[in-house]
């Protein structure tokens, strides 16, 4: 992996690392494609009900989740970066063409490696003040986002994606 | 030059475009040293007292701007993307590392080509909503942009900057 621009500030910034037993090669299909992230990107029973992926630098993630008592909540993100199978960096600050957003939280970092037959797994949720920090723990990032990892590793364990 | 993630809303957005009799190489080194762009990137009198850039996506750019009663007002945003000759886009809705701003108001995007001996240039301003437009407009963003341009084509043409 190349030298990283991302550091990490522990006081501002929440980090989960996994360890799956499933391939790296499926983990980076299951994030980067919009018929695949649907099925296991929101914590259950919240449900994903349009999912539409830009997948190039300044492309935009939209994507809407669907709370148990049937509300809808559409989400807009950008891609930053995306270099296959190691990194994918994307921001809620910023709309598809880097338009500023209006209501700009976080930055969040996936880094994957091949561990054996499968994935070291690290999310890493980039925040400017320890304001939105606080804010994203009390909305339960450690349990929300180990969450859908689990719900990630079983989709690909059940052959969802064909290799 | 490739197909463009950027689209340009005329009601969100504003465009300085130029030709200027100056060589596409040296406008882009103008842009992406240091020591240069402290030369030319503030309009007079102000002046640009420190600058730093760490040219790569996600590195941060810093420089402090004087203004003429002394004044300082330090500034920190981000590269997104850098294809040299061609295309330079910055952001400061983030700092370096992507770390989201404090203070988020627009995208610039610079675009460049060869135009005989001369350049095409053109710098587009990107908004989120019409009052951060209308906020930048006032704050004299054609009379500013269009200053520094010139002074930029002057340091060019006074030998400043080595072939």
């Amino acid at each position: 992996m190349t030298s990283s621009v991302i550091k990490i500030d522990p006081k501002l910034d929440l980090v989960l690392e996994r360890e799956l037993d499933v391939p790296v090669e499926l983990v980076w299909k299951a994030w980067t494609t919009a018929e695949h992230l649907r099925h296991w990107f929101a914590p259950k029973p919240w449900i994903i009900t349009s999912c539409d992926l830009d997948l190039r630098p300044g492309g935009a993630i939209n994507f809407t989740m669907r709370s148990p008592d049937g509300q809808e909540f559409p989400n807009t993100q950008s891609y930053l970066e995306i270099t296959p199978l190691e990194r994918l960096i994307i921001t809620d600050t910023l709309l598809g063409g880097y338009r500023p957003s209006a209501n700009p939280f976080f930055t969040a970092v996936l880094e994957l490696a091949p561990n054996g037959k499968g994935t070291r797994y690290k999310a890493i949720a980039i925040h400017g003040n320890d304001e939105t920090r606080k804010k994203h723990e009390a909305m339960g990032f450690h349990e929300g986002w180990g969450t859908v990892v689990s719900q990630m590793a079983e989709y690909i364990k059940a052959g969802r994606i064909p290799s």
